[in-house]
Protein backbone atom coordinates (compact mmCIF):
# COMPACT_ATOMS: atom_id res chain seq x y z
CA UNK A 1 0.00 0.00 0.00
CA UNK A 2 0.52 3.87 -0.12
CA UNK A 3 3.94 3.22 -2.36
CA UNK A 4 4.65 6.01 -4.99
CA UNK A 5 3.65 2.56 -7.47
CA UNK A 6 0.45 4.05 -8.68
CA UNK A 7 2.81 6.61 -10.44
CA UNK A 8 4.61 4.50 -12.09
CA UNK A 9 4.34 2.84 -15.58
CA UNK A 10 4.62 -0.27 -14.09
CA UNK A 11 1.43 -0.53 -12.29
CA UNK A 12 0.32 0.37 -16.15
CA UNK A 13 2.41 -3.09 -17.29
CA UNK A 14 0.75 -5.22 -14.41
CA UNK A 15 -2.88 -3.53 -15.14
CA UNK A 16 -2.49 -4.25 -18.95
CA UNK A 17 -1.73 -7.94 -17.91
CA UNK A 18 -3.98 -8.61 -15.15
CA UNK A 19 -7.12 -7.19 -16.01
CA UNK A 20 -9.60 -6.57 -13.73
CA UNK A 21 -12.58 -6.17 -16.58
CA UNK A 22 -14.37 -9.12 -17.47
CA UNK A 23 -14.21 -7.68 -20.60
CA UNK A 24 -12.84 -4.99 -22.42
CA UNK A 25 -14.80 -2.19 -22.76
CA UNK A 26 -16.45 -1.14 -26.11
CA UNK A 27 -13.85 1.22 -28.23
CA UNK A 28 -16.39 3.52 -29.19
CA UNK A 29 -16.11 7.41 -27.97
CA UNK A 30 -19.29 6.80 -25.95
CA UNK A 31 -18.43 4.18 -24.13
CA UNK A 32 -14.75 5.22 -23.29
CA UNK A 33 -16.91 8.50 -21.80
CA UNK A 34 -18.74 6.39 -20.04
CA UNK A 35 -15.72 4.20 -18.49
CA UNK A 36 -14.06 7.58 -17.95
CA UNK A 37 -17.16 8.94 -16.10
CA UNK A 38 -16.83 5.56 -13.53
CA UNK A 39 -13.67 5.79 -12.54
CA UNK A 40 -13.92 9.46 -11.91
CA UNK A 41 -16.44 8.87 -10.18
CA UNK A 42 -15.21 5.95 -8.16
CA UNK A 43 -12.63 8.09 -7.38
CA UNK A 44 -14.37 10.90 -6.14
CA UNK A 45 -16.57 8.81 -3.80
CA UNK A 46 -14.47 6.96 -1.97
CA UNK A 47 -12.59 10.21 -0.66
CA UNK A 48 -16.03 10.85 0.11
CA UNK A 49 -17.82 8.23 1.58
CA UNK A 50 -14.86 5.39 2.14
CA UNK A 51 -14.60 2.36 0.97
CA UNK A 52 -17.18 0.33 2.82
CA UNK A 53 -20.08 2.80 2.04
CA UNK A 54 -19.11 3.11 -1.49
CA UNK A 55 -21.75 1.59 -3.84
CA UNK A 56 -22.19 0.68 -7.29
CA UNK A 57 -25.26 1.65 -6.97
CA UNK A 58 -23.83 5.46 -6.46
CA UNK A 59 -20.83 5.10 -8.52
CA UNK A 60 -23.50 4.29 -11.25
CA UNK A 61 -25.95 7.32 -10.61
CA UNK A 62 -22.61 9.88 -10.34
CA UNK A 63 -21.26 8.76 -13.42
CA UNK A 64 -24.75 9.22 -15.31
CA UNK A 65 -24.40 5.42 -16.17
CA UNK A 66 -27.04 2.22 -15.38
CA UNK A 67 -25.27 -0.11 -12.88
CA UNK A 68 -25.56 -2.91 -15.58
CA UNK A 69 -23.00 -0.63 -17.95
CA UNK A 70 -20.56 -0.83 -14.35
CA UNK A 71 -21.07 -4.77 -13.96
CA UNK A 72 -20.61 -4.90 -17.50
CA UNK A 73 -16.99 -4.27 -17.17
CA UNK A 74 -15.64 -4.98 -13.74
CA UNK A 75 -16.75 -7.51 -10.83
CA UNK A 76 -16.35 -5.20 -7.99
CA UNK A 77 -16.22 -2.16 -6.74
CA UNK A 78 -12.24 -2.86 -5.87
CA UNK A 79 -12.06 -3.38 -9.29
CA UNK A 80 -13.28 -0.20 -10.65
CA UNK A 81 -10.80 1.25 -8.15
CA UNK A 82 -7.82 -0.08 -8.71
CA UNK A 83 -8.90 0.40 -12.48
CA UNK A 84 -9.38 3.96 -11.79
CA UNK A 85 -5.73 4.52 -8.97
CA UNK A 86 -3.75 2.69 -12.09
CA UNK A 87 -5.15 4.83 -14.88
CA UNK A 88 -5.57 8.28 -13.67
CA UNK A 89 -2.12 8.08 -11.91
CA UNK A 90 -0.67 6.70 -15.49
CA UNK A 91 -2.16 10.21 -16.80
CA UNK A 92 -0.91 12.43 -14.58
CA UNK A 93 2.54 10.66 -14.56
CA UNK A 94 3.94 10.32 -18.36
CA UNK A 95 7.33 11.54 -16.70
CA UNK A 96 8.09 8.66 -15.21
CA UNK A 97 7.24 6.62 -17.72
CA UNK A 98 11.09 4.96 -18.18
CA UNK A 99 11.35 4.38 -14.60
CA UNK A 100 12.69 6.31 -12.16
CA UNK A 101 15.09 9.14 -12.94
CA UNK A 102 18.64 7.56 -13.59
CA UNK A 103 21.02 10.83 -13.65
CA UNK A 104 24.25 8.66 -12.09
CA UNK A 105 23.03 10.57 -8.60
CA UNK A 106 21.04 7.80 -6.63
CA UNK A 107 20.26 10.55 -3.85
CA UNK A 108 19.04 13.21 -6.15
CA UNK A 109 16.98 10.83 -8.19
CA UNK A 110 15.63 9.14 -4.68
CA UNK A 111 14.87 12.85 -3.77
CA UNK A 112 13.74 14.22 -6.85
CA UNK A 113 10.90 10.82 -6.53
CA UNK A 114 10.08 11.24 -3.09
CA UNK A 115 9.03 15.27 -3.99
CA UNK A 116 6.64 14.28 -6.24
CA UNK A 117 5.33 11.17 -4.06
CA UNK A 118 4.83 13.88 -0.72
CA UNK A 119 2.81 16.53 -3.53
CA UNK A 120 1.29 13.68 -4.00
CA UNK A 121 0.04 12.18 -0.95
CA UNK A 122 -0.72 15.55 0.53
CA UNK A 123 -3.46 16.36 -2.14
CA UNK A 124 -6.77 15.92 -1.11
CA UNK A 125 -8.20 14.60 -4.04
CA UNK A 126 -5.46 12.05 -4.19
CA UNK A 127 -4.81 11.61 -0.62
CA UNK A 128 -8.82 10.65 0.40
CA UNK A 129 -9.19 7.87 -2.16
CA UNK A 130 -6.11 6.14 -1.69
CA UNK A 131 -6.67 6.34 1.99
CA UNK A 132 -9.78 4.68 1.51
CA UNK A 133 -8.39 2.34 -0.29
CA UNK A 134 -5.31 1.53 1.90
CA UNK A 135 -7.81 1.20 4.67
CA UNK A 136 -9.71 -1.35 3.04
CA UNK A 137 -6.90 -3.54 2.51
CA UNK A 138 -5.42 -3.53 6.08
CA UNK A 139 -9.16 -4.68 6.78
CA UNK A 140 -9.27 -7.01 4.49
CA UNK A 141 -6.42 -9.62 3.90
CA UNK A 142 -7.83 -10.19 0.03
CA UNK A 143 -7.66 -7.30 -1.27
CA UNK A 144 -4.86 -6.11 0.03
CA UNK A 145 -2.82 -8.90 -2.08
CA UNK A 146 -5.43 -7.44 -5.13
CA UNK A 147 -3.53 -3.99 -4.17
CA UNK A 148 -0.16 -5.44 -3.75
CA UNK A 149 -0.34 -7.05 -7.06
CA UNK A 150 -2.00 -3.91 -8.84
CA UNK A 151 -0.07 -1.09 -6.99
CA UNK A 152 2.32 -1.97 -4.99
CA UNK A 153 4.75 -4.29 -6.20
CA UNK A 154 4.78 -2.99 -9.45
CA UNK A 155 6.22 0.70 -7.51
CA UNK A 156 8.41 -1.56 -5.73
CA UNK A 157 9.53 -3.02 -8.76
CA UNK A 158 10.66 0.37 -10.15
CA UNK A 159 12.62 1.51 -7.36
CA UNK A 160 14.12 -1.83 -7.28
CA UNK A 161 15.39 -1.48 -10.87
CA UNK A 162 16.76 1.75 -10.15
CA UNK A 163 18.96 0.80 -6.79
CA UNK A 164 20.07 -2.27 -9.26
CA UNK A 165 21.64 0.47 -11.52
CA UNK A 166 23.24 1.80 -8.87
CA UNK A 167 24.27 -1.37 -7.37
CA UNK A 168 26.13 -1.92 -10.60
CA UNK A 169 27.80 1.29 -10.60
CA UNK A 170 29.40 0.18 -7.17
CA UNK A 171 27.77 2.88 -5.32
CA UNK A 172 25.78 0.44 -3.14
CA UNK A 173 26.70 -2.75 -1.40
CA UNK A 174 26.62 -5.31 -3.76
CA UNK A 175 24.91 -7.89 -1.22
CA UNK A 176 21.95 -5.48 -0.65
CA UNK A 177 18.69 -7.33 -1.24
CA UNK A 178 17.21 -4.99 -2.95
CA UNK A 179 13.24 -5.75 -2.24
CA UNK A 180 14.43 -5.62 0.93
CA UNK A 181 15.98 -2.11 0.71
CA UNK A 182 13.31 -0.62 -1.10
CA UNK A 183 10.64 -1.62 1.64
CA UNK A 184 13.29 -0.06 4.53
CA UNK A 185 13.50 3.17 1.95
CA UNK A 186 9.55 3.15 1.68
CA UNK A 187 8.09 2.32 4.76
CA UNK A 188 8.37 5.41 7.12
CA UNK A 189 7.15 7.69 4.59
CA UNK A 190 3.97 4.99 3.86
CA UNK A 191 3.75 4.74 8.01
CA UNK A 192 4.00 8.46 8.54
CA UNK A 193 1.28 9.04 5.82
CA UNK A 194 -1.53 6.66 6.93
CA UNK A 195 -0.52 7.54 10.84
CA UNK A 196 -0.37 10.75 10.56
CA UNK A 197 2.12 11.06 13.31
CA UNK A 198 4.62 13.74 11.65
CA UNK A 199 4.58 15.95 8.46
CA UNK A 200 5.40 14.44 5.06
CA UNK A 201 7.28 17.13 3.81
CA UNK A 202 10.58 17.31 1.22
CA UNK A 203 12.71 17.88 4.09
CA UNK A 204 11.73 14.51 5.58
CA UNK A 205 12.01 12.78 2.35
CA UNK A 206 15.35 14.27 2.36
CA UNK A 207 16.34 12.58 5.34
CA UNK A 208 14.70 9.33 4.99
CA UNK A 209 17.01 9.02 1.93
CA UNK A 210 20.07 10.02 3.73
CA UNK A 211 18.94 7.40 6.38
CA UNK A 212 18.18 4.89 3.54
CA UNK A 213 21.77 5.53 1.30
CA UNK A 214 24.16 5.08 5.10
CA UNK A 215 22.24 1.84 5.00
CA UNK A 216 22.46 1.28 1.88
CA UNK A 217 25.99 2.11 1.06
CA UNK A 218 29.14 -1.02 0.53
CA UNK A 219 30.59 -2.09 3.87
CA UNK A 220 33.84 -0.46 4.93
CA UNK B 1 0.46 2.96 15.63
CA UNK B 2 1.69 -0.74 15.83
CA UNK B 3 4.91 -0.23 17.39
CA UNK B 4 6.03 -2.50 20.49
CA UNK B 5 4.67 0.65 22.77
CA UNK B 6 1.83 -1.52 24.17
CA UNK B 7 4.75 -3.87 25.82
CA UNK B 8 6.57 -1.18 27.96
CA UNK B 9 6.51 0.66 31.00
CA UNK B 10 6.16 3.30 29.62
CA UNK B 11 2.96 2.95 28.50
CA UNK B 12 1.69 2.67 31.75
CA UNK B 13 3.32 5.84 32.94
CA UNK B 14 1.68 7.98 30.36
CA UNK B 15 -1.89 6.08 31.23
CA UNK B 16 -1.38 7.43 34.51
CA UNK B 17 -0.81 11.05 33.41
CA UNK B 18 -3.58 11.06 31.31
CA UNK B 19 -5.88 8.88 32.56
CA UNK B 20 -9.13 7.97 29.93
CA UNK B 21 -11.24 7.55 32.82
CA UNK B 22 -13.40 10.41 33.73
CA UNK B 23 -13.44 9.16 37.22
CA UNK B 24 -10.85 6.65 39.12
CA UNK B 25 -13.02 3.24 39.67
CA UNK B 26 -13.80 2.55 42.90
CA UNK B 27 -11.60 0.51 44.83
CA UNK B 28 -14.22 -2.43 45.74
CA UNK B 29 -13.48 -5.52 44.92
CA UNK B 30 -16.16 -5.54 42.44
CA UNK B 31 -15.28 -2.50 40.87
CA UNK B 32 -12.42 -3.72 39.99
CA UNK B 33 -13.94 -6.77 38.82
CA UNK B 34 -16.17 -5.00 36.82
CA UNK B 35 -13.79 -3.02 35.32
CA UNK B 36 -11.30 -5.75 34.37
CA UNK B 37 -14.97 -7.45 32.58
CA UNK B 38 -14.93 -4.39 30.44
CA UNK B 39 -11.78 -4.21 29.38
CA UNK B 40 -11.24 -7.81 28.34
CA UNK B 41 -14.88 -7.46 26.65
CA UNK B 42 -13.78 -4.58 24.68
CA UNK B 43 -10.32 -6.49 23.56
CA UNK B 44 -12.72 -9.62 22.70
CA UNK B 45 -15.19 -7.85 20.85
CA UNK B 46 -13.24 -5.11 18.53
CA UNK B 47 -10.97 -8.20 17.32
CA UNK B 48 -14.33 -9.87 16.68
CA UNK B 49 -16.49 -7.41 14.78
CA UNK B 50 -13.81 -4.27 14.53
CA UNK B 51 -13.67 -0.93 15.50
CA UNK B 52 -16.50 0.72 13.44
CA UNK B 53 -19.08 -2.01 15.08
CA UNK B 54 -17.98 -2.11 18.33
CA UNK B 55 -20.55 -0.36 20.65
CA UNK B 56 -20.64 0.22 24.45
CA UNK B 57 -23.68 -1.84 24.97
CA UNK B 58 -22.23 -5.08 23.42
CA UNK B 59 -19.10 -4.45 25.66
CA UNK B 60 -21.44 -4.13 28.45
CA UNK B 61 -23.78 -6.84 27.63
CA UNK B 62 -20.24 -8.75 27.11
CA UNK B 63 -18.93 -7.94 30.82
CA UNK B 64 -22.52 -8.57 32.29
CA UNK B 65 -22.57 -5.04 33.43
CA UNK B 66 -24.56 -1.92 32.71
CA UNK B 67 -24.00 0.74 30.08
CA UNK B 68 -24.01 3.21 32.71
CA UNK B 69 -21.27 1.57 34.84
CA UNK B 70 -19.14 2.12 31.64
CA UNK B 71 -20.11 5.36 30.73
CA UNK B 72 -19.04 6.48 34.68
CA UNK B 73 -15.59 5.66 34.06
CA UNK B 74 -15.11 6.13 30.37
CA UNK B 75 -16.48 8.68 27.69
CA UNK B 76 -15.78 6.84 24.94
CA UNK B 77 -15.20 3.42 23.13
CA UNK B 78 -11.80 4.59 22.60
CA UNK B 79 -10.56 5.32 25.69
CA UNK B 80 -12.43 2.01 27.05
CA UNK B 81 -10.14 0.40 24.28
CA UNK B 82 -7.29 2.49 24.98
CA UNK B 83 -7.28 1.46 28.45
CA UNK B 84 -7.71 -2.33 28.11
CA UNK B 85 -4.44 -2.07 25.69
CA UNK B 86 -2.52 -0.16 28.20
CA UNK B 87 -3.33 -2.63 31.19
CA UNK B 88 -3.38 -5.96 29.32
CA UNK B 89 -0.07 -5.15 27.67
CA UNK B 90 1.29 -3.88 31.06
CA UNK B 91 0.53 -7.48 33.02
CA UNK B 92 1.96 -9.54 30.54
CA UNK B 93 4.81 -7.63 29.79
CA UNK B 94 6.67 -6.99 33.16
CA UNK B 95 10.25 -7.64 31.59
CA UNK B 96 10.75 -4.24 30.06
CA UNK B 97 9.69 -2.69 33.31
CA UNK B 98 12.79 -0.81 33.72
CA UNK B 99 12.95 0.10 29.70
CA UNK B 100 14.38 -1.88 26.78
CA UNK B 101 17.28 -4.45 27.72
CA UNK B 102 20.43 -2.84 28.20
CA UNK B 103 23.14 -5.48 27.70
CA UNK B 104 25.67 -3.14 26.07
CA UNK B 105 25.51 -5.04 22.46
CA UNK B 106 22.69 -3.04 20.71
CA UNK B 107 21.78 -4.89 18.41
CA UNK B 108 21.32 -8.02 20.21
CA UNK B 109 19.12 -6.00 23.12
CA UNK B 110 16.93 -4.98 19.71
CA UNK B 111 16.49 -8.26 17.88
CA UNK B 112 15.65 -9.37 22.09
CA UNK B 113 12.63 -6.82 22.28
CA UNK B 114 11.74 -7.24 18.37
CA UNK B 115 11.24 -10.85 18.46
CA UNK B 116 8.99 -10.38 21.43
CA UNK B 117 7.26 -8.05 18.92
CA UNK B 118 6.95 -10.51 16.44
CA UNK B 119 5.37 -12.92 19.17
CA UNK B 120 2.76 -10.11 20.03
CA UNK B 121 1.72 -9.04 16.27
CA UNK B 122 1.51 -13.06 15.35
CA UNK B 123 -0.61 -13.53 18.38
CA UNK B 124 -4.25 -13.18 17.26
CA UNK B 125 -5.56 -12.17 20.55
CA UNK B 126 -3.74 -9.23 20.51
CA UNK B 127 -3.23 -8.54 16.40
CA UNK B 128 -6.90 -8.59 15.81
CA UNK B 129 -8.20 -6.19 18.52
CA UNK B 130 -4.78 -3.56 17.58
CA UNK B 131 -5.24 -4.11 14.04
CA UNK B 132 -9.08 -2.64 14.43
CA UNK B 133 -7.56 -0.21 16.73
CA UNK B 134 -4.73 0.93 13.96
CA UNK B 135 -7.54 0.85 11.02
CA UNK B 136 -9.70 3.01 12.95
CA UNK B 137 -6.55 5.65 13.97
CA UNK B 138 -5.94 5.39 9.75
CA UNK B 139 -9.61 6.70 8.85
CA UNK B 140 -9.83 9.04 12.14
CA UNK B 141 -7.28 11.69 12.86
CA UNK B 142 -8.28 12.69 16.21
CA UNK B 143 -8.37 8.79 17.31
CA UNK B 144 -4.58 8.61 15.57
CA UNK B 145 -3.50 11.45 18.12
CA UNK B 146 -4.72 10.06 20.76
CA UNK B 147 -3.35 6.49 20.45
CA UNK B 148 -0.19 8.65 19.13
CA UNK B 149 -0.27 9.80 22.93
CA UNK B 150 -0.95 6.83 25.00
CA UNK B 151 0.88 4.36 22.78
CA UNK B 152 2.97 5.11 19.77
CA UNK B 153 4.98 7.74 21.71
CA UNK B 154 5.42 6.65 25.04
CA UNK B 155 6.50 3.33 22.87
CA UNK B 156 9.10 5.25 21.04
CA UNK B 157 10.37 7.13 23.83
CA UNK B 158 11.49 3.54 25.47
CA UNK B 159 13.51 2.83 21.65
CA UNK B 160 15.08 6.47 22.14
CA UNK B 161 16.72 5.71 25.53
CA UNK B 162 18.41 2.60 24.40
CA UNK B 163 19.73 4.42 21.29
CA UNK B 164 20.73 7.64 23.55
CA UNK B 165 22.74 4.74 25.98
CA UNK B 166 24.34 3.42 22.72
CA UNK B 167 24.89 6.88 21.51
CA UNK B 168 26.61 7.69 24.97
CA UNK B 169 28.23 4.72 24.84
CA UNK B 170 30.04 6.08 21.41
CA UNK B 171 28.47 2.75 19.84
CA UNK B 172 26.17 5.00 16.90
CA UNK B 173 26.62 8.58 14.94
CA UNK B 174 26.32 11.20 18.02
CA UNK B 175 24.71 13.62 15.66
CA UNK B 176 22.08 11.22 14.88
CA UNK B 177 17.93 12.67 15.71
CA UNK B 178 17.15 9.68 17.71
CA UNK B 179 13.26 10.17 17.59
CA UNK B 180 13.85 10.02 13.79
CA UNK B 181 16.32 7.00 13.95
CA UNK B 182 13.22 5.26 15.87
CA UNK B 183 10.68 5.71 13.18
CA UNK B 184 13.48 4.67 10.47
CA UNK B 185 13.80 1.30 12.72
CA UNK B 186 10.46 0.35 13.60
CA UNK B 187 7.76 1.98 10.33
CA UNK B 188 9.34 -1.36 7.96
CA UNK B 189 7.68 -3.73 11.02
CA UNK B 190 4.57 -1.61 11.79
CA UNK B 191 4.11 -0.97 7.60
CA UNK B 192 4.35 -5.01 7.03
CA UNK B 193 2.38 -6.18 9.67
CA UNK B 194 -0.24 -3.71 8.54
CA UNK B 195 -0.44 -4.51 4.47
CA UNK B 196 0.48 -8.24 4.99
CA UNK B 197 2.64 -8.15 2.65
CA UNK B 198 5.25 -9.83 3.90
CA UNK B 199 5.97 -12.47 6.88
CA UNK B 200 6.61 -11.09 10.43
CA UNK B 201 9.48 -13.42 11.31
CA UNK B 202 12.50 -13.27 13.54
CA UNK B 203 14.75 -13.34 10.35
CA UNK B 204 12.81 -9.97 9.17
CA UNK B 205 13.25 -8.33 12.73
CA UNK B 206 16.86 -9.30 12.31
CA UNK B 207 17.38 -7.89 8.99
CA UNK B 208 16.03 -5.47 10.28
CA UNK B 209 18.11 -4.70 12.78
CA UNK B 210 21.11 -4.96 10.77
CA UNK B 211 19.89 -2.68 8.14
CA UNK B 212 19.19 0.33 10.90
CA UNK B 213 22.46 -0.13 12.75
CA UNK B 214 24.25 -0.13 9.41
CA UNK B 215 22.30 3.48 8.71
CA UNK B 216 22.93 4.74 12.75
CA UNK B 217 26.47 3.70 12.53
CA UNK B 218 29.24 6.86 13.25
CA UNK B 219 30.37 8.11 10.23
CA UNK B 220 33.07 7.02 9.10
Amino acid sequence: MATTSAKTPAAKTSAAKTPATKTPPDASRRSERSRRAILRASMELVGEVGYNKLTIEAIASRAGVGKQTIYRWWPSKAAVLLDAFTQTTDEAQEEYAQGLPDTGDLAADLRQVLHATVDEFTDPAFEAPYRALAIAGAADAELAAQFYERLSEPGQQVYERRLRSAQEAGQIDPDLDLAFAVEFLLSPFQQRWLTRYGELSYEFADRLVDMALRAFAPRG
